[in-house]
């Protein structure tokens, strides 16, 4: 059986990809039920903190606690977004995949953040062709240069 | 005479307190500019992501580059904008004061960040006076439990 929380983050991915944006989402998850979903915004909000965990937690809005929460991303989150993990105490991360793009999960254990790598082959083969075919607007979104 | 990139920062925090928010502000400066302000919006638009460091990269909107930039916050960098600092690669962060939260200081020293910490009177007196007066939002605006 699929689990709803990634089936959530990647459907978002796929839709932002659909908009013509960068195929990366997210969805945090509480109890089984998903309470945020949201994918990378940077083309279509011209919001550059907008990765697809931030616009999930933005979703998700005000929270008391996230301790009891999960947050699944098809992609292994970068600096910013496993510090957001950190800072909001979110005790367990669900990547895709982590081939395309390393992140920084090193950085989220050594905080004591559990996580798990799925190696999703839906979630590689949209980044993979994600960034070839727009290599400038990936180096954007990950401030290489 | 005082620095344009922190007046900027140290305005939208008051600002911010006057709305009846998290009176913590930011700004992004290059070459002297501010290309980028604004604080923390996590009553004002009911999202926890809007530290004040997020939303005056918001307001910068998208950059090919913040390696010529320098980022003002009138509090020391939690781990979610620690991170954002690191994964934008922005290379200086000017702090108004660490006294009243710790940040993530370190964590942004060790990834070769430059921090200035300036112990500013009017950063602490407001932070001190928002955390006497609305204890459980600062206690939700930084996830402590």
């Amino acid at each position: 059986m699929r689990d709803p929380g990634f089936e959530a983050a990647v459907g978002a991915a796929m839709e932002g990809g659909r908009e013509g944006g960068v195929p990366i989402g997210a969805a945090l998850v509480r109890g089984g039920e998903v309470i945020g979903v949201g994918h990378n915004e940077r083309v279509q909000a011209g919001d550059p903190t907008a990765h697809g965990e931030i616009s999930a937690l933005r979703d998700a809005g005000r929270q008391r606690t996230y301790r009891d929460t999960v947050l699944y991303t098809t992609l292994a989150p970068c600096a910013m977004c496993a510090g957001t993990v950190i800072q909001f105490k979110i005790p367990k991360v669900v990547v895709g995949e982590d081939r395309t793009f390393p992140g920084e999960l090193d950085l989220l254990r050594s905080r004591g953040v559990e996580v798990v790598v799925l190696d999703d082959e839906r979630c590689i083969g949209a980044m993979a062709d994600f960034q070839r075919a727009h290599p400038d607007l990936w180096a954007e979104d990950i401030a290489q240069d």
